[in-house]
């Protein structure tokens, strides 16, 4: 058993349907206590102190303590290719994506990016994260390894693509279907690691192996689906174009049994009205990657349509690297912000919060074990320094445990932290209550 | 005179109108000689080394040095208040702006923002800077001290505002002229210092006041005009209201005499044809600021009809700080980069350099002293760090003077520096080849 004492902000309920105040909790000097890495209790210092006077306590008295950050769409193997020069979506796989991710057939080379992408994600305080491996079984192998080494919890799939793509990146419905499902067996609920059935897209992928993909859905009903969905206006037309039976891209994926509770679908920058309705109804996510889609030029994804109260659908942040350019939710929560600006809407520093954290695990259906600190959840967390460099010291004022802010300005730094911040505000990582990243 | 040893990379004309690989000079390893704090002579060093044989030579063989990068448009005052949550221009104005500026009264507090101000430019590898002081005369005493202390070419005004904005923020036309006067007077061409007649915008200023900029400059020929223009489309519709006898926002500037070849207009994103027509006919320059049109949602410019070959207009990037979201050139090329993509226009790592560079030193009709390495200019530079986080050291290979790189790889590896640079990748800033900044 061990503490931690700082101030602590989580956030309990969803803030675009509820009164901000009900959905955040800000302890201005609070104790944290973890046993077996998980959360025990939290509440005020002066309280809990008594109760646990002979655990060993970490004080962090001058930084603020949040819930780990949930990345819901990122490629591991494009890690080394971010910021590629110059295309939209389609020619950018093309001409950076699909040389790449070739190299990921030599199991070393996977584990050696698995390695240093990991050391990226708990640098930039991303403790969970759904994850695109490439086509060959090995590096979804070498992935996990890295992952389980860390004992982090990470969701990551082999993915599948039999057409359109390069001979070497390609496999075949078949031995899509017999690798992934190696794969399930050798790795989903090993440790904290969990599986997603993983087609690229639609244009990738023909329909006999997004019904293996279904098929294995049925077979494994706690594995996720992840994949991409409605991200660019020429993909959507080939998309049209490829399944002419179908009424439209997201009912490529229906058609095939892949939109499910456990579905996540990264982007939708594209989505109609009634494809909104429809992720509302069967429970799916959409990964907004904001980062991705203002540097591939995708477009601005609609949040408002996604956190209405008519089609309510599930939302999680993602970074998308490679095509997101940054690793850092920080700067995703930036470009967000930037995204409804935008689009004339508002998106508070809570509500971005809310996405970075809670809003993450609900989209991974995670939020009984990630999110936030209420009692019981494992104890993945980032210590915050809102005054990483000199243009955020002058703009956010210090604050320590014995000198709490209000919420109001708890928000107002949060807010210039999100729009500022990197990897620099990041001063710890903690995975299940042990460090795993210091500055 | 002194001599500096590394790679160099600089622009000596347009990249929009000619071939990248006639206005880009690539040095892999260059002798750069300064006298006198000018360029005297630059070159393959093993070639002038030893025409130079006694001179003293500072090394960095493992560094790319570009020329300083000018900011045509950023705001001192609002240093504090960068990165304000949730509003729109006007709104933002009247909720965060106007009380900021208000402190600028105090001479002191001035001159204490002003120290903290340059210190971020140069940490950020920005030289040469368009500065909106505040309305108070001594703001704009206090911020010319501090640049001359520091020997930089800085231009700066006093902002002239008369109406639509409190009291306590207010002049009158008959005031605005006669202490504008007496600034010109003070400090235009003051060491390496020079005047810009800052009317705020339309919103803010009586005609009669704009008519009195306009005698200024008629007075004062050699002195810019620094105003906003046409950001945002409430801003656009309020001008429209407030001058019904103009033909457009241009026009009010146009009929009180301000629209010369040494103005520029910050934004311009919501610029009818044929104010861009006008614009290019006139000489005059736009200050293009993409982070602070997208953190304020004003919209996205139109950088392909500026650099058009029917309207040429000269065009600068301007961090915008406080609207803009940081004081980084490498930052805002990043988002001018999304802003291009969004409009499926591309934009090149050479001509974001340009822009940073030669580009703002022909918006300020300063490309006779500023912009390149060309013999005579005066020798403000920066010395980049290609590989300054541990991400971009995965990106970009390493280099040296003795292991050059191709063209098309050092466009690379700056692209991806503009992307994911931040002020880490500021090795060094130097001011008339003296030291002004170093890690």
């Amino acid at each position: 058993m061990k503490g931690f004492r700082a101030s602590f902000l989580d956030v309990i309920a969803d803030p675009f349907y509820r009164e901000e105040s009900e959905c955040i909790r800000y302890f201005a000097d609070a104790l944290l206590v973890v046993a077996d890495g998980k959360v025990l209790e939290i509440g005020n210092y002066t309280d809990l102190r008594p109760k646990y006077a002979d655990i060993p306590i970490t004080n962090y008295s001058d930084r603020l303590i949040v819930s780990g950050f949930i990345d819901t769409h990122i490629h591991f193997p494009q890690t080394e290719m971010i910021a590629a020069y110059g295309e939209q979506l389609l020619e950018w796989l093309s001409t950076y994506t699909f040389p790449t991710e070739r190299k990921f057939s030599d199991r070393n080379y996977a584990q050696k990016i698995s390695s240093i992408f990991l050391d990226e994600l708990l640098k930039n305080g991303t403790t969970t994260a759904l994850v695109f491996a490439a086509v060959f079984p090995q590096s979804v192998d070498a992935f996990f390894e890295e992952a389980q080494s860390r004992n982090l919890r990470m969701i990551a799939g082999k993915v599948m693509m039999d057409r359109n793509a390069p001979d070497f990146l390609t496999d075949t419905a078949e031995s899509s279907y017999i690798e992934t499902k190696q794969l399930i067996e050798k790795w989903h609920k090993c440790d904290r690691l969990l599986y997603a059935v993983t087609p690229r897209f639609a244009i990738t992928s023909t329909s006999e192996q997004l019904s293996n993909a279904g098929k294995l859905l049925a077979e494994f009903p706690d594995v996720y689906l992840h994949t991409h969905l409605s991200e660019n206006v020429k993909e959507v037309e080939a998309v049209a174009e490829l399944f002419p039976d179908s009424k439209g891209y997201l009912d490529v994926y229906d058609q095939a049994g892949l939109v499910t509770e456990l579905s996540i679908f990264a982007h939708g920058v594209q989505l109609t009205e009634a494809e909104f309705s429809r992720l509302s109804e069967a429970k799916a996510a959409i990964a907004f990657c904001p980062t991705s889609n203002l540097f591939l030029g995708s477009g601005l994804f609609k949040l408002e349509k996604a956190k209405s109260t008519e089609t309510p659908v599930k939302v999680g942040m993602g970074t998308d690297v490679g095509a997101g350019t940054s690793f850092s939710m920080l700067r995703t929560a930036s470009a967000a912000y930037q995204v409804a600006q935008l689009r004339s809407q508002k998106l508070s520093a809570f509500q971005a919060l809310f996405l970075a954290t809670l809003g993450g695990a609900m989209a991974l259906c995670l939020e009984d074990k990630l999110g936030n600190f209420e009692v019981g959840k494992e104890a993945d967390f980032v210590v915050l320094n809102l005054r990483s460099t000199s243009i955020m010291e002058l703009r956010n004022q210090s604050f320590d445990v014995s000198n709490p802010l209000t919420l109001a300005q708890i928000s107002d730094q949060l807010f210039a932290t999100l729009i500022m911040g990197d990897d620099r505000a990041i001063a710890a990582t903690y995975i299940m209550g042990e460090i795993a990243y210091s500055q």
